[in-house]
């Protein structure tokens, strides 16, 4: 942060600092592909396309939801992959030390932010591992749906790399069920015209 | 939309629409690169930074913010450049029918969400082209800040691209000055340290 220097506040420039780390954001590489199935999709991309997404979909949500936090949650969920790492969710071996190595980095990614910002933060990441309340089951939900979608647009991309079945997805999308009823019956269209058309493995 | 008959409410089917159509933003190419010079920078990354950028800064609004509204602004703000593409900052000749471009694509964009959900993001977007709300102004103003950071960062690539000089930066970055007072001089450090190195003329 030296070429910074000129920032006249050690608060800014810690923030500013954060805003450049979290730029990394844009090369961290999801196992999905984008929906015209020219490249990977990042979690930069797939953070707003969730964002926009919870906006659109909001009156889906099985329970009244604070829409703001919403987004935040959505904006940040996936920031600890900075340093993390991005865990593909059919990796059964890395996703047993999934949970420390994201635990290290929040810790020194929102240790960046003073005076309760990155407590702040921390809480909407918190918030939304532990799936217990209306804004973390929604945001859950539709963090699901995204890639759903994207797989189903690009052949079933990620069920081929993970080699997946239909069960497995069954029990990885379940939360959509309750917590966006409304939008459960896509996931069972998805999922059952994919296993006709051989895309998926019943 | 055809992949898509199982879904068993017209609203619902216009929304997925949408969504998918939006994910082109992640095609949409920006001048500025990402912050590691690797490559040109998307609309939805743009998006996603500008956005968390928001909630980062919000206290240097000038003006109390709604944060919930300068969220969804940022997140949608560049969505008809879908339809529209990214028309270069310092191009005057592309800057001359930007607009009408731009309406044409609000229209057809936005025309496909129905009851109401079209007409909030269009206001969105028109509230945000306007820059007279406060939520407006400070959504501006981080929209300057953002790719000027990466711009400093990537040895002022998109000023050599544009032959700009400085005082076009100065103007170009008014809105930071007024909106968000706090962190004009790093405007400020940034234009002169890059004339300073000569990465910009002055």
């Amino acid at each position: 942060m030296d070429r910074f220097d000129f920032i006249n506040s050690e608060k800014i420039k810690k923030q500013i600092e954060f805003i450049i780390t979290i730029d990394e954001m844009k090369n961290v590489l999801r196992r999905n592909l984008v929906a015209d199935a020219s490249r990977r999709e990042n979690d930069a991309e797939h953070s707003w396309h969730l964002a926009v997404m919870a906006m659109i979909l909001e009156e889906y949500s099985a329970d009244k939801v604070d829409i703001s936090k919403v987004m935040k949650i959505a904006l940040v969920h996936d920031l600890v992959e900075v340093y993390a790492g991005d865990t593909f969710a059919y990796d059964v071996k890395g996703n047993e030390d999934k949970l420390d190595r994201e635990i290290m980095a929040a810790e020194k990614l929102f240790g960046m932010l003073k005076d309760g910002q990155g407590d702040e933060i921390r809480a909407l990441w918190d918030e939304f591992e532990a799936k217990e309340t209306a804004e973390s089951k929604y945001a859950n939900a539709i963090d699901r749906l995204q890639p759903l979608i994207l797989n189903y647009l690009t052949n079933g991309h990620t069920w081929k790399l993970g080699d997946v079945h239909a069960p497995q997805i069954y029990k990885r999308m379940d939360i959509i069920r309750t917590a966006t009823p409304e939008l459960w019956h896509i996931v069972e269209g998805i999922i059952s015209t994919s296993i006709e058309t051989g895309l998926l493995k019943p």
